[in-house]
C-alpha cells in the first residue's frame, strides 16, 4: 500500500471517516522527514479548523497493573451503545525505549477495536515526551475531524506525561486499586488534585471491602484539597469490568461532568487555553531548535564555555552574556 | 551613604568580609538599570570564581507558622558556636505582592542578626520567581566569596518555589508541626521526596506524642519512596527550640550528610549540574526576552496570531510555522 503524503487527499479521507487514511495521516504527523512535517502542519490546521460535532477529550492515568486497558475497553464498548465514536490515543514517554508498555498489545482491547466506532492508536512515536505529546495532541485533531466525539488518552504514571495529558484534555480520570499503598501513591505525585473522577477498579469478590475502604479514603483526601477552579467536585466511584452496571455509573459520570463544562463554557475557555499552552511551547522549542542549530556550530565555542561554566570558571550569567552578544535576531523582509 | 557601584570596589569589600558592601553588593544585582547588570554580572563573575572555603547550602522549607525562622535562629546560633559563619537568604515569590512573608520582620532572628558572624538578608525583590531565584543563586555566590559557609535558604511551600530551592542547594530541609494534617501536605507536594531530612519541629510539652506519631509517619512514608541517587538515606529528627540538645543533634546530622556528600564528591558534581541547569535556563530565558523583544512589535502581528490560535482558526504547529519562518538569526561578526 503505497503511503498518502498529500494533506488535502488525507484530510478529505479523514472527515470522511476513512480509517485507512486516518492511519497514514498519524504514519505523517509522527515522520520526521522535513517534507512530511509540512503537509502534516497543514493536515492538522485543517483538522483543527474543522467544525466537528462536540468532543469530549477524557485522560485516563493510574499505576500499571490497575486495569486501565480494560476499564477503557468497557467504557468504550458503553459509550459506542449511546452512539458515540470512541478513539483511544495514548502518551507513552517509555514507548521510545521499551517499545511502548501501554496498549502495545491490542489484543488487550480485542472486542472494542473490532467495532467500526472505535479507532485505536497505540503510543506515538518519539523520542521526547515532547514529541510524544505533540503527536497525541495532533492525533486528537485528527480523531475529532473525523467524527469520534470520545476521545480516550491514557498514561501510565511516569514523571511529567500526567500533567502533559491533563493540559490536552477536558477531564482527567485517576484509576487507582482497592488498599493502602497506592493512595499514598496517588497523592505523593498530585494526581489527585488533577483528577475530576477518581475510580476505585476491580472493586469486586475479595476486594469488595478494601475497595470500600479506599472510596472512603479518597472522599477523604479530595475534602482536603482546595475546590477545582471549575466549581466540579472530584467524585470517588468503584468500578469492576464484571459489573456492568458500574460501567454505566462511571459513563453517566462523565456525561455528567461533559454537561457541567459545557453550560459553564469551562470546556471552550479551556480548549482556547490548552491552544495557546501548545502555542507558546511549539514556539518557544522551535525558537530552541532553530537557537540551537546556530549554537551546535563551531564558531560559538558553547562546549569550551559549558566545562567553564562547570567548573565555576565562569558564572552562568556571564557566560550567557557572552553568547547573547553574538547572537543577532531579526525579522526576514 | 553613596550606593558603589563599581564591580571591583564591591568585589574587594565583599572578600574582606565588609558588610556594607555586601549589602551594597546586593542591592546591585536586585537592580533593573542596565547598566548595573553589566556590572551585576562582573561580580558574580568574579565571586564565583573566588576559590573560597569549602560550603554547604541547605534549603529549609515548611508551611506557615512551623517555625522555620526561629529553627534557623538556633541552628545559626550553634554553628556559629562551631565557628562557622551563617548566611541565611530566602526566596520568597509571594514578596512582590505582599512585601514578603519570610524573613519580612528581622526581629524573629534579632539575636543570630546581632552576631558579626552571621549575615541575614530578607527575601530578594523581584516580579518572578525567575528573577528571585537568579537574585538568590548571586547572593549565594557573594555569601560564600565573603567566606560564610554555611547558607540557610528559606523558603515557603508556594508552588514552584521549593524545587528552585531545592535547585541551588547541597540538602534540603523538610519542617513540618506534630499532628496528622501536615504528613499528607507534604507527601502531596512530594517535598518529602525532595528531603534529606524531615524535622518535625515544636516536638515539646502536649505536642510530645503527637511528635512521636509523626515522625514514625513520615519514617514509613520515606521508606516507601525510592533511595536517592546520591545513596543518603534520607531522616526524620524531632525538635524543639526549647531543647537546645535537639539543635546540637539537628546539626550533627547535617553536619553527617556534609561529610557523605563530600567524600562521595556528590557535592562538586550537583553543584557543577545546578551551574548548567542555572546556564542553561538563563540562556534559555534570554533568548526569549531578545525573541519577545522582537515579538512584541507590529511586524509580526502576533497579538492577531494568538486570538487565531485561542478561537482555533488556526492550528498552533502552523501559526508557529509562519512565525519561525520569518525570524532570522545569526551569529554576529
Amino acid at each position: 500500500m503505497a503511503r498518502v503524503r498529500n494533506w488535502k487527499v488525507l484530510y478529505e479521507g479523514i472527515v470522511a471517516g476513512d480509517r485507512v487514511k486516518m492511519g497514514m495521516a498519524f504514519s505523517l504527523i509522527e515522520s520526521n522527514k522535513p517534507g512530511d512535517k509540512k503537509e502534516a502542519n497543514r493536515l492538522i490546521n485543517a483538522c483543527v479548523r474543522a467544525k466537528t460535532k462536540r468532543s469530549l477529550r477524557i485522560g485516563v492515568t493510574g499505576s500499571p497493573g490497575v486495569g486501565k486497558s480494560s476499564v477503557i475497553e468497557k467504557l468504550g464498548l458503553e459509550a459506542i451503545e449511546r452512539r458515540h465514536k470512541v478513539a483511544v490515543l495514548a502518551v507513552d514517554p517509555s514507548s521510545s525505549i521499551s517499545g511502548g508498555s501501554i496498549l502495545g498489545d491490542k489484543t488487550r482491547m480485542l472486542e472494542l477495536s473490532s467495532s467500526p466506532r472505535a479507532f485505536i492508536r497505540p503510543s506515538a512515536a518519539g523520542k521526547t515526551l515532547g514529541g510524544v505529546s505533540r503527536a497525541t495532541r495532533e492525533a486528537i485533531a485528527i480523531c475529532e475531524a473525523a467524527g469520534y466525539d470520545l476521545i480516550l488518552v491514557e498514561t501510565v504514571g511516569v514523571g511529567q506525561s500526567e500533567i502533559s495529558v491533563y493540559n490536552m484534555t477536558d477531564m482527567f480520570v485517576f484509576l487507582v486499586l482497592p488498599g493502602a499503598g497506592d493512595e499514598l501513591q496517588g497523592i505523593k505525585r498530585g494526581i489527585v488534585e488533577m483528577a475530576d473522577l477518581v475510580v476505585v477498579n476491580k472493586a469486586d469478590g475479595e476486594r469488595g471491602n478494601l475497595a470500600d475502604q479506599s472510596a472512603k479514603d479518597y472522599r477523604n483526601a479530595l475534602h482536603l484539597l482546595a475546590a477545582k477552579t471549575s466549581g466540579w467536585r472530584a467524585r470517588v466511584l468503584k468500578h469492576s469490568i464484571e459489573q456492568k452496571d458500574t460501567t454505566t455509573a462511571l459513563l453517566d459520570k462523565i456525561a455528567e461532568f461533559w454537561s457541567f463544562i459545557e453550560e459553564r463554557e469551562i470546556q471552550q475557555k479551556r480548549r482556547g487555553q490548552q491552544q495557546m499552552t501548545w502555542f507558546e511551547e511549539l514556539l518557544k522549542s522551535s525558537l530552541l531548535e532553530k537557537v540551537n542549530a546556530l549554537l551546535s556550530g563551531e564558531e560559538l565555542k558553547l562546549e569550551e564555555l559549558k566545562s567553564e561554566v562547570y567548573r565555576s570558571e565562569i558564572s552562568p550569567g556571564t557566560a550567557v552574556d557572552q553568547l547573547i552578544e553574538k547572537i543577532e535576531l531579526k525579522i526576514a523582509k
